[in-house]
């Protein structure tokens, strides 16, 4: 492994063989590279929850090989259908509960279920084989997905452009090309250069840890900031776009995504910076009327009070308020891009008009 | 020590007997407090620099010490006039390099040379204790203005107001009440009780360190937030206003503050919450027509790629923008608290108006 880089492995992947799901543990990036084979679904449970695999699409994914492996376990036992699904829904239901916030991580398990259930006259053992064809595809479908983001985000920036990123929503985020950072890759490859911020992201620090990473073993030009930093960035006319990720669209373009995010698209908007959310249609859930409606995780104390749990940084006891998203309002958002293109205000019209394109 | 608290010592005090800058070493905090007694020019110097002793008010107190202790040492070489102020004057060359930004530092040495030359025609020996009484009396003053910052901050807000706060403009910023915190124990001394959301303040962590720790050891009811948080904070309702320090404000009420502030006041305006600017008129600089003209202190990557150059949290050799401040634009601005009374915009007209108060 040790001459192997990070640009070496996929984020997410199977190996069915070993009957497991293949992750980077991102918890422990930038420091070293360690590849998990998880077979068991409390490993996957916990690699979801402690942020060894994250990003919402990367997570969809992780929980379709992960529900897949499950049911390949749970069909050596129960050969009949009823007794299958049983199972088959507990651990849908458990795997489900690792995050609130994404809706990837449903949406994918609720896709895996529907080829339990539009398969339940065949056999347990080709229901399986299904879901195993599915994962796969939900996992094909995740690079055609970015990359085609990529293609339409290339559209609003030109060479030579300063992006500012929040978070990672980059390859880490999700099995190639990532969303946020997609127009970038994507622009790489036809020779394009830009300059990217990619801001530091408490309390985990993913943007240093990963996105920083990421962009600079691809041999992009990154700078690292504080969250606190984006102002001067944009102020001192660095920054021609912005582009983030987002967990979660609501039906009125309003978005839920990495704590910080409405900062950034604050920010932008009284320098009239364009502020772009890259969103897979499968992170837009028609379901949820607006942001408001969004979940929103609360996570530990000890994520803002100690640096990866060793060595405190607060006074002991100190209370904290620890959200992992919040919630963009539409009116801060220049544009959507999904892979069918491009959604603008206003939302609850573009992003219908979106879903039609889809089916 | 060991059955002291931080709230026993002052935060910089004058060991004349001794010959030392007492202070607080604000770098160890919250983890232990170290008491350090300071003799040397470069070790005060080095205090300065490396943040040991911050927070504007702070800084232009123990410049005023530092710079007495060493005319002490010159004046036993040096007894005449010419001899003792080329030495003095260097000296004051030197300590007022130690940081860029804060004009106190600056502010407090000028005031110590205009002690020496307005008494040059008394002996050394005179001039040495001149500036003793004038270090003490700068000391002084700095309670007295923060209490009075405290007490017109207070007609502000209301018994059981949330309060939102940046970086650490509190008591351990300055000798007692701090700035931005004065309003707050001011509140406290007459029964009132607020609750107080801390920005952590990124990169060095003021607002963890020092403010949630200084605000807790006092029994204010405190919440640590990440600095990307206080969107979410804003927008639960929670906060009524904003009061924050600062380094500088310039002549049409530009502020510089820690790097973070505009981003702070930029949310508020989108929730029409009132930001606050707690200055003492020593931080007003009228020479400085606007915040374009504030030099910002860049300072190492290291602040940001590692957590108390222990561990790295960042890609090696990542490239790094490290702004230790930014410029909070008046329009942003709802109020600039000063000992005189509170300017509101226009603050060109507003700020002379205080300096003839002043006067």
């Amino acid at each position: 492994m040790s001459n192997k880089t990070i640009m070496d492995y996929d984020t997410v992947a199977l190996d069915d063989a070993k009957s497991a799901l293949v992750i980077i543990d991102q918890t422990k990036l930038p420091y070293s590279t360690e590849i998990l084979e998880l077979t068991d679904l409390k490993e996957i449970w916990d690699a979801i929850y402690l942020l060894q695999v994250r990003g919402a699409p990367a997570i969809g994914v992780a929980a379709a090989i992960g529900i897949y492996l499950e049911a390949k376990k749970i069909g050596v036992e129960e050969t009949e259908f009823d007794g299958f699904y049983e199972k088959f829904a507990k651990a849908k239901e458990y795997l489900d509960s690792a995050r609130p916030t994404a809706v990837n991580l449903s949406w994918a398990l609720n896709r895996m279920e529907q080829v339990v259930l539009t398969n339940k006259t065949r056999s347990v053992e080709e229901i399986v084989k299904c879901l195993h064809d599915e994962a796969v595809e939900i996992r094909e479908e995740d690079i055609l997905v970015c990359r085609a983001i990529g293609e339409h985000g290339l559209t609003l920036i030109k060479d030579g452009d300063g992006i500012l990123t929040h978070c990672n929503a980059g390859k880490l985020a999700a099995v190639k090309y990532g969303t946020a950072t997609a127009p970038i890759y994507v622009g790489q490859e036809k020779g394009y250069s830009f300059r990217v911020f990619a801001d530091e992201t408490r309390p985990l620090l993913q943007g240093a840890r990963l996105t920083a990473f990421e962009l600079k073993e691809s041999g992009i030009d990154v700078t690292l900031i504080c969250d606190n930093m984006s102002n001067m960035v944009m102020r001192n006319g660095w920054v021609n776009a912005i582009f983030v990720g987002c967990d979660r669209v609501a039906a009125n373009g309003d978005v839920a995504n990495k704590i910080g995010t409405s900062i950034v698209a604050t920010v932008a908007k009284r320098y009239n910076i364009p502020f772009y959310v890259c969103a897979p249609t499968a992170t837009i859930d028609m379901a949820t009327p607006t942001g408001n409606e969004i979940k929103i995780e609360q996570r530990k104390a000890e994520e803002v009070t100690e640096m990866w749990y060793e060595k405190r940084m607060a006074p002991d006891g100190v209370k904290v308020y620890n959200p992992a998203f919040d919630v963009t309002d539409n009116d801060l958002i220049t544009g959507i891009v999904t892979e069918f293109g491009i959604a603008r205000a206003p939302y609850s019209e573009s992003l219908k008009k979106i879903f039609t394109m889809k089916s």
